[in-house]
């Protein structure tokens, strides 16, 4: 078993030991029940990984990586509501199962709580790790308020579409990164070092989010294969595909098809359509073109981190695995 | 003009220069929009009031005051999309002008901006201040689920009806008086004691606005005389007047009817009756009673604080004003 298989054993288990608010119970199970619900847990893992990595331990950092993961659910328990969504890894969503009201105090309590676990921290360590929590929590709100945007615009530029997947799902990787360098301790610059590879390397993973949803396998996906098509959603895949003229006009008149007058049939065959227009105009490559590019960058900010070979060496092959859905 | 009303134009000032997040304007406009909506700007106030009495300035404290008022206005926004409200201070309210999803949004981005707003305190005065405020937004969430789920009981008692009311309103009176006494540097046992004070004056506004709902003045109450009763709120004056077996039967049925079957002058007439009955019960004189007991214990503590006899002073004017809308 290797160190990330062992640190989500430890990880799991605290979570749990360490969230105990329980009355009222219509506010707390909601919050135990989507924490329960599993996910890869990414972002705490690296906040004890980075910890270790610069020295100290994976114990010292547990409380700042639950926050870490708390926080992320409590945006995933938002987003859900927002996005009307029904299911979340296979299960019901909280304002689903309970109610909306539900869902928005309990995200509230989260968000809060996340806070709260802070507060293991001496004085210094708990200042410094608010600061880059706080921006980075309002920053997530941005980019989600610009992704609901942009479902309405037509003139999403590349530049604001990736500023925007930085906010809602980048910055977050990077905070996680760094609040393990805060905790161990080190300058300023090392911490801007680990928060910028983390920062590349969320870029790289929400990019290849976008190319999987059209080219990944269903068996492996863990989403519906298509569903960005199925719901026009405009991603980095799309937006460099009708950059060329000769598929851009086709590609807009699929794009401005609700799903929801549309059959399963005809939704397959859109799929179907698109990705190969995704391909023929140089789309597919070009992304995969970007998600090389900043992962690239990622690998080459390892090499400059003041951490041990073998660490470098675990964060390659972390970086690398991450990566390897594509191939 | 009194040191309130000369704090309060400084107050509005500082919290319009200090809030100036503009980008995305459709997460940002909103938050301008309702701390612009007006209102007492009570518990701010409170605290620069308390961080004069202690020694320190209105400016040292003006940050966490912002914080106070900034937090309130969150759970103000989203009260008002779970309660399904439509007006606020005569107003439209976040999720009428806008929508749901941006009143969401709006509120979790004011919620990470009250935090930030410590960030310009040292660090054993951020840490303590972060302390005091979580503690105090987590029991604001319990206080508003305790409410939520008390629509649907027809059990509830005066004691978790009065931990209900302290949870959603008392305890952040009382943690705006702590942190300007934590920004000036006084002991604990004094910072406890100025909490205290809080709390008590919390718990007597709040029953003093259950009973003005029935019997206030409609030129003065500001909000709809009887509104609690049109919509069965079971509120102390309630619990009290059914504890009088003469009286609870028809009250009961009369909180049992649903002012959407009704037409207005039949939700006049229930009005009127239910006033009868809070006065026969004896329930109306209990509330007045309670309310003169917790005043009388708020006053007591005044008497205890470590402040100039200018400050005990102004306190217990500024309490007695507070509880004069009554007489």
């Amino acid at each position: 078993m290797n160190n990330m298989s062992q640190l989500k054993i430890v990880f799991l288990a605290a979570l749990k030991s360490r969230i105990t608010q329980s009355e009222p119970t219509s506010l707390y199970d909601p919050v135990h029940y989507i924490l329960d619900l599993g996910g890869k847990r990414l972002r705490p893992l690296l906040t004890l990984m980075s910890a270790q990595m610069y020295g100290s331990t994976f114990d010292k950092a547990m409380d700042a990586a639950i926050a870490v993961e708390v926080f992320h659910n409590f945006t995933l328990l938002h987003d859900d509501i927002m996005d009307d969504a029904d299911l979340r890894r296979g299960e019901e969503t909280v304002h689903v199962k309970w109610d909306v009201n539900t869902g928005i105090l309990s995200g509230d309590a989260m968000l809060i709580i996340a806070y709260q676990l802070f507060n293991s921290y001496d004085a210094q360590t708990f200042y410094e790790l608010n600061q880059v929590f706080s921006k980075t929590a309002l920053e997530v709100c941005e980019g989600q308020q610009y992704d609901v945007d942009f479902e309405t615009r037509d003139d999403v530029t590349i530049p604001e579409y990736l500023h925007m997947i930085k906010l809602k799902t980048s910055v977050l990787v990077g905070c996680a990164l760094k609040m393990g360098a805060i905790i161990a301790g080190v300058d300023e610059k090392e911490q801007q070092l680990i928060y910028d590879y983390g920062v590349l390397l969320g870029l790289a993973f929400q990019l290849m989010d976008d190319y999987l949803d059209a080219f990944g396998d269903p068996e492996t996906f863990g989403k519906e294969v298509g569903g960005d098509i199925r719901e026009n959603k405009k991603t980095y895949l799309y937006l460099k595909s009708i950059e060329d003229e000769g598929c851009a006009t086709e590609l807009k008149e699929w794009f401005a098809m609700d799903y929801k007058e549309m059959n399963e049939e005809q939704i397959e065959m859109k799929k179907e359509t698109v990705k190969v227009f995704f391909e023929e105009s140089g789309g597919a490559a070009a992304t995969l073109e970007a998600i090389k590019s900043y992962t690239d960058k990622a690998l080459r900010i390892i090499k400059q981190l003041s951490i041990s070979d073998d660490s470098k060496k675990q964060l390659t092959d972390f970086s690398l695995d991450l990566m390897s859905r594509i191939s």
